[in-house]
């Protein structure tokens, strides 16, 4: 189908996937930074207006391979119970059909073509393919009355069409 | 790099993509539904019992093209300046290097091969690259105290490890 291209990579502590924790938001703290390809620079404006973003990434470390288990329904890391096997779909593990995955990044400034982040759950040197601002009217589930996050910097999103809707 | 493939491909009420609503959350009550292909059908297991999940799309009606404009810097649908240019990273602007789609939908049931949701703003045919759960501890800012969507449905990560963390 689509053949994708890295916009950049990710610099991260963590040097192997073992070493690695499953979810950005679970280490908020620990600081990485993505390395934007100089042909992607222009892209960046208007990031660091943002508080939060999504990073997809490509999970190369984690193809899915034929070890006699099925693939589309692996035993998932937090999995209380080892036999525990669950849809692929119904999970984030890493090793998937398509091996896209979705971290949502603190971001904590925009120095040039490098991204300053907290909160990283992949490992050095991880490809990025997208980086896509958070925006809670797209990216919560809907509640009434909505929950607080109006205090978080949403950049040129704050001022657009989406508050008149 | 990585070669993608649909797992699936959406169906939905919009028929072109000037009818098409630019997010999922903005439309919130508009049904539509993924036929995920026979071979990963055992994937979905367990996707029903979470009330909301990320469906990761191929974006295939808006490939960059070259118009004269840098498309690293688009004009967004939701500006209110028709000049006013941001990077597309700082953006949900669907033409990008990688045309991946992110859309928060509800699931409303799962039946064979059919995923039943609401909140479609991608075009009938839409590929599907992926599906995951929507899970509050990797999806949301982090916030104290946390804000209330523990009555939402997350399936088998109520009673996982995430619990003991």
């Amino acid at each position: 189908m689509t053949e994708l291209a890295a916009i950049g990579h990710v610099r991260s502590p963590h040097r192997t996937a073992a070493d690695t924790p499953i979810q950005a938001r679970l280490t908020p703290d620990t600081a990485g930074s993505i390395e934007i390809l100089p042909e992607y620079l222009p892209g960046l404006e208007g990031l660091d207006d943002f508080d939060y973003a999504w990073m997809l990434t490509l999970l190369h470390l984690d193809p899915v391979v034929d070890d006699g288990t099925d693939p589309l329904r692996p035993v998932p890391f937090l999995a209380t119970d080892p036999d525990q096997h669950v849809g692929v779909f119904a999970t984030r593990y890493p090793a998937r059909p398509n091996p896209i995955g979705l971290s949502l990044i603190h971001i904590v400034g925009v120095d040039g073509n490098t991204v300053e982040f907290s909160g990283v759950d992949v490992v050095d040197g991880t490809p990025v393919l997208d980086i896509k601002p958070w925006v809670p009217a797209f990216d919560l589930p809907h509640r009434s009355p909505e929950p607080g996050f109006e205090d978080l910097r949403i950049g040129w999103y704050r001022d657009s069409k989406l508050g008149r809707r």
